[in-house]
């Protein structure tokens, strides 16, 4: 998609001081920009960037004056970053706006049921009493299984698998080879040693404006609902196990896992690679380190890391101390000696 | 599916208590269920829910006295607890048998062979002298490379992909997302900083009974065989690397990363995101906990915790006294200023 | 694939000593090789495995002298290890040339382009744009975004999903169930607790000779670009986040993770299931071990282990004194009484 310097102005109620009908077509950082791109200038640390940068137009602060003469194209904007914000968002905007229809070969049961404006991508299949709403993406490659309802404007990327009986809701955004409904991990040992498997019969309910990262899974309740709420953001190679609640807003990071039937309550912060242990509660607004360990309930608010957790600022300290351990073991000897 | 209270009471040879009539189509658990279930009472702990809950119908105890009259219909039996597995898993029979025959589009090579009673989801592929067994169940947009034998009664839900020459066995359940034989990491590092990357020409074995979760990935062999024996269950998105061997009826929970060459005994369980280093051996019977690291070969039965592991019990106790570390450091201190 | 053991020592430059007209199908390690296969024996240590072994021929040093009669032929060689080595490369070749031309049904945008020698497996996707180098392999089931870019002898195997706009270079090989350009996870906290997506507009641009494992997440950059550099080799299940460069040469091995906008240098090995904090710069050559936690830039060649990473040695003298830690603290206890 090529644009002319002047139509970004108009976009975004600037001024073009320059050449207003070069030609522009993606968005960098003005340190690394390239030409052909449009930058942006806020922060003063970056100001000189505007000498040497191949940017063709730069967006600044209206009142900016230039020390000697540059080669860009200048759009002058009241707020440089929040023009450069919405422009980055009109960008997005345009190129998911491309897909639509129905593409062939691909696969709809009889008794599925899509409603207007939904994009199916080729070789995606969807599975009996499957309903697909208004202005929804699939991807190519996507698997819907039976009874799956998913709401309006939301995106399934490339290959993502969705077991039979969940529920997706609006506005989410489903990257790429993400799971959905998988059978939870639940087996019964016998005394022969052998496990005999707990049948998973229930689903996962993913609420409004979730977004789950590529490669993520998200297993099926035994009974009920794994359920994700409004808002959830989970990054990419999450493990969300059977009967997981989390909570209205959370942030899950990526390669985290949360075992069978823990419960996530609203605005927490799990960082990279930690892990929660089955059947516990964490609190609205805790927030976890990453590659931490969470072996029982969280009740109060605050920041915890660590394996096991520990309050952040006492894991600091314990980091810090452990280096001096074996000083001190021998500190400790000399001490006895004497004593 | 959607069945009489009567009809449930029938299966599972007990007595209705009210409308048999009603229709249900879902288990619930009793203190979650919601109109149109069927809930079971088994622990006494939960036997206020009955007169709360929205159950259309609940399974309890023949003798069962009721203190008021409740809404739900009531399937008297010997057994709650064993009637409502029986019910789930005729739930889950149920789902499953539907699956059959050959959906179009999708693609056999010609010299692939498939038994009677196969299910073959619309983009799936078969390549070259693949041959797929009695009744099993092989789910939309799967890729079996050529060569690869997969036995009776097995499941490969959605999106599994199987490499070249891999053996699966009977009675499996492999999840979307698997990716079962890629090439192992195996790099010889040249003088020149870079590497030359080892034929990796193995396959997998898979024997019987095995399970395997979402988007986890088991690794050819260098040579030989990657080999996952009889009745073990592995969860999602665990590493299986190149030239493993793991034992029968083992247990390998969520992000567990298994390195190349590793022996895993008989009925080991390793926690989630436990990390086990290659070219060692574990014994049978070991219990790994989470998030631990395992450097060296384990021959002794016992639970091992911590990176790197210690006994289990050490492991705890080392935990509490690392936050007493900072503290003690100061103690010590003050010892030597008065010595 | 069969031949017979006198092709194999043609090939080899080798000279047969038994029956060179049997058939052989596959390579196998001596100790544990089955009829049918080609063994080989360079340490003397195994020596004793070629009375004993199953295979139908084995390579041996050309001067190897027998104790007592063996039923496997042998294939006398200047050097067997170098011979093996090249019978797997040979072998591998002959596996992955056998794929070619372009599968039905798979799906070409009008505007996408492929050149000569290009494999297009089954119910794969080309979107807009897309340009397809000579000898490159797509396995079944790919799907490759608008505007995507790859270059010549690379293989994308089954189910490989690439973005919009991302670049792959020459003589890569990118395993089953890889996601490439993925949106990155990055959100502006807002005033009520939600988040707003921060538009993710940016690519991926993979270099040559780059391998990577299967199921593994490189997301997009936010702007610019998120770049994998000449030769680097990133294992399975590994979490490359928004705008992260890898160096040359730099190794990854499975479950890692790199957070966004880390620097990582030339000729750098990260340890399974290490977490790199984002915003940092990790030097050329340095080496991070299994589970450590990198918090801060490292500027220093060297070999870091532990949460937070410490010296490798360090590491290794505090994890021994930390299992003294409980009976320290009874030993200061004791002199505070004393003194």
């Amino acid at each position: 998609m090529e644009i002319t310097v002047q139509q970004v102005a108009q976009l975004l109620e600037g001024k073009v001081d320059g050449d207003g009908s070069q030609m522009v077509s993606r968005l960098e950082k003005i340190e690394e920009a390239t030409a052909g791109s449009i930058a942006f200038l806020a922060n003063p640390k970056y100001t000189d960037y505007i000498y040497t940068t191949s940017a063709t137009a730069i967006i600044v602060k209206e009142d900016l004056e230039l020390k000697k003469e540059i080669s860009a194209a200048l759009i002058r904007v009241t707020d440089p970053y929040s023009s450069f914000s919405k422009l980055l968002e009109e960008y997005q905007k345009l190129t998911q706006i491309q897909k639509s229809g129905i593409e062939q070969p691909s696969f709809q049961s009889i008794t599925s049921q899509i409603e207007e404006d939904v994009y199916l991508g080729a070789f995606s299949y969807l599975g009996e009493n499957v309903k697909i709403g208004k202005g929804t993406k699939i991807y190519p490659n996507c698997v819907i299984g039976d009874n799956v309802t998913i709401g309006e404007n939301t995106i399934l990327f490339a290959g993502v698998k969705v077991y039979a009986d969940c529920k997706i809701g609006n506005h989410c955004k489903i990257h790429s080879g993400v799971v959905i409904g998988s059978e939870g991990f639940g087996y019964a040992p016998q005394p022969d040693g052998t496990f005999k498997a707990i049948p998973q019969t229930g689903n996962v309910v993913i609420h409004d404006h979730v977004d789950i990262g590529a490669n993520t899974v998200v297993d099926c309740a035994t009974m009920g609902s794994t359920v994700i709420k409004n808002g959830a953001k989970i990054d990419n190679l999450v493990q969300i196990a059977h009967n997981v609640e989390i909570g209205e807003n959370t942030a899950i990071a990526s390669q985290a896992g949360i075992s069978g039937s823990a419960k996530i309550g609203k605005n927490v912060m799990i960082g990279g690679q930690a892990g929660i242990t089955g059947h516990l509660t964490i609190a609205d607004k805790v927030i976890i380190g990453p590659q931490s360990g969470v072996p029982k309930t969280i009740e109060d608010q605050g920041i915890y890391t660590g394996t096991p957790i520990m309050d952040h600022r006492e894991f600091l300290k314990a980091s810090i101390a452990i280096r001096k351990l074996p000083e001190l073991l021998r500190r400790v000897s000399q001490l006895e000696k004497k004593g």
